[in-house]
């Protein structure tokens, strides 16, 4: 019974935001995360529960309570661009599932017991990861977020003002975090540690450190037909040794390194660039590696006179040792760390005893179509999840 | 008088595209180069002269004429993004300079003389550069040209469309260019050949070959902040090694190559890419020298599954040696060839005899704003044509 809510949930969810370049792309405050909202609250409201929206746009699908010292079973709905079905859906369809599977053996929970969807986890609209979460927890204070402008210079209060919200009233709830007693969170797998050890589910630790460096790298803009090789100061040339140089910088800190995103202006087939822009994320098991890996960059950015800022940086998390050793007691599951951030680490952060439990990912592909887990994989995730539940209620 | 002519006309054009990013963005094709074009013509049809527009939408103005052997002075009026103020306006500002002096030394041509305003020389918008010339000479087919698209997905057909001219009529028109007996192009230099000479002009020997290449390479896509180093099929690191190959093979060859655009799928800061794809325009002093610079970048694209196309090729141009002559027994200028293509170079292609005057350009800055001559210069630039076009005439 339970399996067949969760597959029923995720074939329902996945018309919603198909991408004709692939996977799906659902937004954060996009008519597709809106639409997935809406089915997830008819589920909810199927079951007799009661549903509300916080100030910060989290959606909130009440069993018992509110009330406080709850345990909030979380994850989002939205995805990165051309991305899996499975980020984010399948932690709140397997919550519902797992719900599903202890009515039907009777559980009466002791403590209010809640569904959370987070708003933009991603940060795929307007550039900052765990949008939702951060406002509520006035980790990110609101007319900063209010001002933050997707690619189009649509700004974050526009957004709401088109979707129906109230800029007025958006910000933090410190009386609702503090009501949270424990967050659980169930997520896909991203990267590949349960495959090796032939584990299906997996208990986080915690998230490692992680920051976004955005280089601005700037050139002479000439003409492509007639300015000499050696004459030039080209800043795609310039792009090139920097992409090589932070890999090498990463590998040699056992660390990891990307430049994913880049613009190239005025990006004319026939012109030398007059500037790329290039961000570069980069995660390290510690702090220090972190640290390090940042003035390795900067060292390979100032000598082009370009400059390097700091976009966004996350500190380490380590989730509540006590919470995941009570599922511990329940789930039989190795402990995996993640370089990933997650709703869980913002919770944690904010003092909210926190814990995310992994569904294997055969192949480690995250953000993009390729992400999944097998039907035997995602039931034995609501099977742990459900025991989890059962031992903290 | 015809400096004044030239630098009045020079600052009338100067408001009309300016981009705040810097320089002008005057696209082919755009309100801006049709403002310029009006203009024009309203200069030409101040002096009496008859204005048409050809089956190319390319502009005439006939001082005398229409008629057989025409002497044409020509250039275009469009630019590259952020491009510099006289790369094309010099050109046809010069030329009107030129009859004003002619005329004021009571010039009387003994052939037609004309100028023309070559349609969106620069490719900017539609990615075919000479897009006016070539469709009139017959080199574009015009059914091919109709159907190119801009960024935006507008085709052509629907700019003619927008602007009031007729799709149906688009086309070569041969009875014209036969009746062009000498195409002379003054132009602003673009690379810096004639500063170490101390020279204020040169004449043009040819155009090198050229040709422009679409490399697309494929990446395996997944999550920046989980996926292991040694684990990634990364083509922004595949790009990375191709600038700077393709930037060895060129300086190899005695050859121009240039990584001038670049697009990255899904460009997002978390996001291993799934896809680069990127433009190499590439060029050499002679055809030999050229082939093999393009199947260097073949062989550094073929092991990485990328593909490579030729998207296009232009191949070397002489311009008329007897008309050069004729120029240089007036205008003492040393001879130069270019990698930058020109009208010039697809008029002679199409059998019409060619030539082309350069005016000093100090920084040798082209498609910038940087991009300039000295008032002097250009004074002299248009003597220089004044002399050749009155021992042509």
């Amino acid at each position: 019974m339970s399996a067949a809510t969760l597959e029923q949930l995720l074939a329902a969810f996945a018309p919603v935001g198909r991408d004709p370049a692939g996977g799906w792309t659902r937004r954060g405050f996009s008519a597709h995360e809106e639409r997935l909202r809406s089915m997830l609250e008819a589920e909810a409201t199927r079951r007799g529960w009661s549903s509300s929206i916080d100030a910060a746009t989290n959606l909130w699908l009440w069993l018992e309570g509110p009330g406080e010292d709850a345990l909030v079973l979380g994850s989002h709905l939205d995805s990165v661009v051309c991305g899996g079905a499975l980020d984010g859906p399948l932690g709140l369809a397997s919550a519902l599932a797992a719900i599903d599977l202890l009515r039907a053996r009777r559980w009466r929970p002791r403590r209010p017991v809640a569904l959370v969807a987070f708003r933009d986890e991603e940060g795929g609209r307007f550039g900052r990861a765990c949008l939702g979460s951060r406002v509520l927890t006035g980790a990110l204070n609101p007319s900063d977020a209010l001002a933050l402008e997707d690619d189009e210079g649509v700004s974050l209060a526009a957004a709401l003002d088109s979707l129906g919200y109230d800029r007025r009233t958006f910000g933090p709830d410190r009386n609702l975090v503090a009501s949270i007693g424990s967050y659980l969170e169930l997520h896909i797998e991203q990267g590949r540690q349960l495959a090796p050890h032939g584990r299906a589910v997996g208990l986080g630790t915690g998230i490692w450190p992680h920051a976004r460096l955005r280089a601005i790298l700037p050139g002479r803009p000439n003409h492509a037909g007639t300015t000499p090789m050696h004459e030039r100061d080209d800043p795609v040339v310039t792009l090139a040794h920097l992409v090589l140089e932070v890999r090498r910088a990463a590998l040699a800190r056992g660390a990891l390194a990307t430049v994913g995103r880049v613009e190239v202006e005025p990006n004319a087939p026939n012109a030398i660039a007059r500037a790329v822009e290039a961000w570069v994320d980069v995660r390290a098991p510690h702090e220090d590696a972190l640290d390090g890996l940042i003035v390795d960059v900067e060292r390979l950015v100032t000598p082009t006179e370009g400059t390097l800022t700091v976009a966004s940086r996350t500190p380490a998390t380590a989730f509540d040792a006590a919470l995941s050793s009570s599922i511990a007691a329940v789930v039989d599951a190795p402990r995996i760390a993640t370089g990933a951030g997650h709703d869980a680490g913002i919770l944690q952060d904010a003092g909210v005893p926190s814990a995310m439990i992994f569904v294997r990912n055969p192949t480690g592909v995250s953000h993009a179509p390729d992400e999944d887990a097998t039907r035997e994989d995602r039931r034995r995730g609501v099977e742990a999840l459900a025991r989890a539940i059962e031992v903290l209620t």
